[in-house]
C-alpha cells in the first residue's frame, strides 16, 4: 500500500504548496487530480495560479467527481496529489449524488493503492456560524469527510502559514 | 483536584468525539452536562446526533445557565463532560446575565472538585471579521473565556480533524 | 540580525498577549509598533483595551504603513512588537499602495535589523468561503503575506486559547 496523507488549513496557509512538496518527495513524477472546475473568471484564475507552480514533474488528470475511479486509472503513474477534497465534497453535494456513500468507497479502496496518494482539504469550521442554512450544512459534511479521511491515512498535517504542523 | 481539560476546535473537527474518549479513560461512568437548548429543528437533530453516539456509561444532567452548580451537584459521580463553553455562554449572554462573573465564579469552583471536568469549546476567531457587530462581540467573549479556562486547566487539546493536538 | 518572531492566530486568542511577553523577554525595555488606526469607538476601545495592559517598559510608535521606516527608525530601542501585520495590510489596500512590494521590502530590511522584530498577525482563512468578493481578496492577500512572513523569521508559533504553539 502507497503512503496515504492528508493536508489540511485554511484558506491561503499553503497547504497546496506543502503538499505538493511532500508529493514530489515521493516520487520523480507526480499526478495532480484536481478536483476544480472553473465556473467563473474568479476560479479559472486561481486554477492557473495553482497550475503555473507546478513544473514538469506534473501530468494533471481532472477529475470533479469520480475520485475513486481517477485513483484507480493513475495508480502506477506516481505519487497523486487530490487537490482538494472540499471542492469534491462540493461538486458531489451540486450534482445530488449521495457524498457520504461516495466517501466510503474512496476511502475503501485506498490500502489496494499501490503509489501514494496525498490529499488536500480546507479547514472551514473555523469562524463564527455562518447565518446560512445551506453553509451550515456543507460545513458539516466538510469536517465529518475530514474526519473520515484523517482516520484512513497514515499522516495528517494542519498547514499554518506555510508550514507544515504534524498532528498525526 | 480532579484532573481538568478543555477541548477546543472548529465546527465538526470531532472535537466532542475526542472529548468523549478522554472522558471515559479518566473513570467507567460518565456524566454529560449539556449546555445546549433545542430552540429548533436543526438544533434537536445536532442534539440527538451527540447522544446517539454515547452509550450506557453516560448518565445526562442538562444545564444551560448553571454550570458551576451542575458541576457541585454532579461531583462523586463520575468525570464529568461540559459540552460546551460557547453555547453556555451563549445562554448567559441571551439571559442577560453577566458572563464575566459566571466565568470567573466557575473557574474558581475547580480546585475543589473531586471528579475530573472535561470541557468542550468552539474556535470562531478564525475566519474573516464578520460584518455583524453582535457577531464580533460574541466572538470577542468565546475567545476570552477560553483563555481564562485554558489558563486554569490541566491539559489543552486543539481537534483537527478528529485528532487532538496538545497544546499544554 | 536580531532574532525573528511570528505569533499568529484567530480573534481573541490571545497572540498580542503571548507576543508581548516574548518580546520582554528579549530586552527590558521594548516598542510597541501599532499599525491600528481609530477610525471608530469599537476601534478605539479595542485599542485603548491594548494599551491598557501594556506596562512601563514600553514606548509606543504609531506607524499604519511605513512599517519599514519604522523598522529603521527603532532599530537600537529594544525589541519591537508589531501588531499587527494584518491591519497593516489592510491599511496598505485602503491607501491603494502596492502591498506586495511593500512586503517584500519590509522582508528585505529584517536581516540588517539588529535588534528583535517580533510580528503579531490573524489567521482569517478558517472560515466558510466569504460571500463578498473583496473579502476574499483580502482574505487570499493576508495569507500570502502570513506565508512570506513566516518563511523569512527565525520561529513561528500558533495562538490557541492563549497558548503558543511553536510551528518552526
Amino acid at each position: 500500500m502507497g503512503k496515504t496523507i492528508l493536508i489540511t488549513g485554511g484558506a491561503r496557509s499553503g497547504k497546496s504548496g506543502i503538499a505538493e512538496t511532500m508529493t514530489l518527495g515521493l516520487g520523480p513524477r507526480a499526478v495532480y487530480i484536481a478536483t476544480a472546475e472553473a465556473h467563473d473568471a474568479e476560479m479559472e484564475k486561481r486554477i492557473a495560479t495553482h497550475q503555473a507552480r507546478r513544473g514538469a514533474e506534473w501530468t494533471t488528470h481532472a477529475e470533479p467527481l469520480d475520485l475513486t475511479e481517477a485513483l484507480q486509472a493513475t495508480d502506477g503513474q506516481g505519487p497523486r496529489l487530490v487537490d482538494c477534497l472540499t471542492l469534491w465534497l462540493s461538486n458531489l453535494m451540486f450534482s445530488g449524488r449521495d457524498w457520504q456513500e461516495e466517501a466510503r468507497a474512496m476511502i475503501a479502496a485506498l490500502p489496494a493503492q499501490r503509489d501514494p496518494v496525498i490529499f488536500v482539504t480546507n479547514e472551514v469550521g473555523g469562524g463564527i456560524v455562518p447565518d446560512n442554512a445551506l453553509a451550515r450544512e456543507f460545513r458539516d459534511a466538510a469536517g465529518l469527510l475530514n474526519q473520515r479521511v484523517a482516520a484512513a491515512v497514515d499522516e495528517v498535517h494542519l498547514a499554518v502559514c506555510g508550514l507544515p504542523l504534524k498532528v498525526k
